[in-house]
């Protein structure tokens, strides 16, 4: 069951202003691989001044939804919900039905959790779908941070079902679809079944600050949202941006076939260290170790900033470099620490 | 009572684009006057690639609150919520109590009665303060918004006493107040009154674009907002532009006499032209005549758009001209209205 003091905020892992004053003595620039962001950002298109100046053009979000529908393969513009990340849409997505009891797939991106107790749910973390019972709302992170796992999507669609017949839905968040195999992604079954998929543009757009994220669902349950947001809820550099991002194909095909190499660049290094890896996506690998607060310290020390998970203190997850210079620090700190382990 | 269709969004005014189709021979390039943002934007701060690419730094919310509850005068930075906007904020502002009664003192920005209502509230739009009865939310724009009303601090401050004792609050849309009197803001107020002020950044900072906006309260209720928010809610480019505006005292001070003097010389070109003024801020001034649909079609002709309202057909709200072009065209259109009226 999940029970955190809800108006407090969960611990992501501090930052990297937090790693600096923990390993005072490392070299700069630190390499922070504490996140699944892509490192290769997409390049930012010329933003007009008026951009930041104006309230975001009423016509922008309906342009953007057109363009991220067909972009994620969800069937039109009205099964698509533009919003100021994914984050900020958890609490409301979660509201969508009476509060009575969630399930939320773990381990995962502990938000899920807060979110649907947020709306009053009664929070049941599972181990597996099996274990979903007589909850109304099922999240699954597909696939799943930290440890990349896949769902079955006509497994996903048969418990939607399932849980349409009671007044349910399932809530997939696909924040690490983009590097995903393709037809993966339930984008595209939002309009005839009880899913709702959420998207994020940051990640796989390696734009994480300009704050931009999708929902996918019925044409109803996203003016709901939408009503939810209300008017202007995306600045206007990030409609602009993703508008520019998600109709590159150009650059999304490149990008994808970039970080799949570097994932196996990644877990070459990883491997050749003898660190047991137990998952991951082209964007992050987690790995498992009983010497991971050792690995971690080790890593700090050298400037370099994983992430370490409190409740699962054998874990740590590493996201891409993004520099030659960042992948050299990286070999050579875990050369070292295999040669020392 | 407040009863719209509350998954259709409202009509704002359209914006620019619409504006163009609707008066399509007119002189480029189109002045919007349709909005009360300041046309004086604050100079953008440099914006490094990573501001775009990263996550928000998670330090960034708690020191931008500080530097706002400095500059709008809010007791510490645990009484400040930064939000993507106010907008968003609304709905969970009026959430924050029990659905029961609201009273939304109008005619003012519909987006508060929609919001409340969408809370579930029975939502009552009153015409004063004495009309609030047995509301458990009261929600008051001040100064008000179109009519620039300002309302008496005393008075609202007895107002949430009242309401304190039945477990209410009230909230002020403080939105145009940066260039107010000084001490008419109730944001010093809120840790000790059930009052819950919001205060907009893009509109004084002629920033609206970027989406930031902030709710002051008491610690407990900022908690319970931000937790609804949750982590990396407002932009990083936003954070970032939003302390640099907070902390330019001189810039500030600068730009409320800028207004000022601005907002006179509107004042004088309206009546000039004979028309009425109901009332205003230093960003807009609102006016009344029976033929405002014909006004605005002749500015529309002459390419300015100004602000009309479906509800109120004689009245027309018109923000301040960012350009001398910009002026010596309004001032051409208002003289040939006038020679012909």
């Amino acid at each position: 069951m999940f029970s955190e003091d809800l108006d407090h905020p969960l611990d992501h892992g501090g930052g990297l202003a937090a790693a600096r004053r923990l390993f005072v003595d490392a070299p700069e620039p630190f390499i922070d691989l504490s996140t699944g962001i892509n490192p290769f950002s997409y390049p930012l298109p010329q933003l007009a001044p008026d951009l930041f100046a104006r309230l975001p053009d009423p016509e922008a979000p309906p342009a953007l939804a057109a363009i991220a529908a067909q972009a994620y393969g969800a069937p039109s513009a009205a099964h698509v919900v533009p919003a100021p990340g994914t984050q900020i849409l958890l609490p409301l997505v979660a509201a969508l039905v009476e509060p009575t009891r969630a399930a939320v797939v773990t381990p995962t991106y502990r938000e899920h959790a807060r979110a649907a107790a947020l709306a009053g749910h009664r929070v049941t973390e599972i181990a597996a779908l099996d274990g979903v019972r007589e909850a109304m709302l099922v999240i699954v992170t597909n696939p799943n941070n930290p440890d990349g796992r896949l769902f079955d999507k006509s497994e996903l669609i048969a418990l939607s079902k399932r849980l349409a017949t009671r007044g349910g839905f399932l809530v997939v968040d696909e924040a690490f679809m983009d590097v995903g195999p393709p037809d993966a992604s339930l984008a595209g079954e939002v309009g005839r079944n009880a899913i709702v998929v959420l998207r994020s543009f940051g990640k796989f757009f390696g734009l994480a600050g300009i704050r931009l994220g999708f929902a996918f669902a019925t044409p109803s349950i996203a003016a709901r949202l939408s009503a939810k947001l209300g008017p202007w809820a995306v600045s206007a550099p990030a409609l602009a941006i993703g508008a520019a991002g998600l109709a590159d194909h150009a650059w999304i095909e490149a990008t994808r076939e970039r970080l799949i190499a570097a994932a196996d660049r990644l877990r070459a290094i990883l491997l050749s260290a003898g660190i047991q890896i137990v998952g991951g996506t082209a964007l992050f690998q987690l790995v498992r170790t009983p010497l991971a607060s050792d690995l971690f310290a080790h890593l700090g020390r050298a400037g370099i900033f994983v992430r370490s998970f409190p409740e699962h203190p054998s874990w740590l997850r590493f996201g891409l470099p993004g520099t030659e210079e960042a992948w050299a620090r990286l070999q050579i700190a875990m050369a070292a620490y295999a040669d020392t382990h």
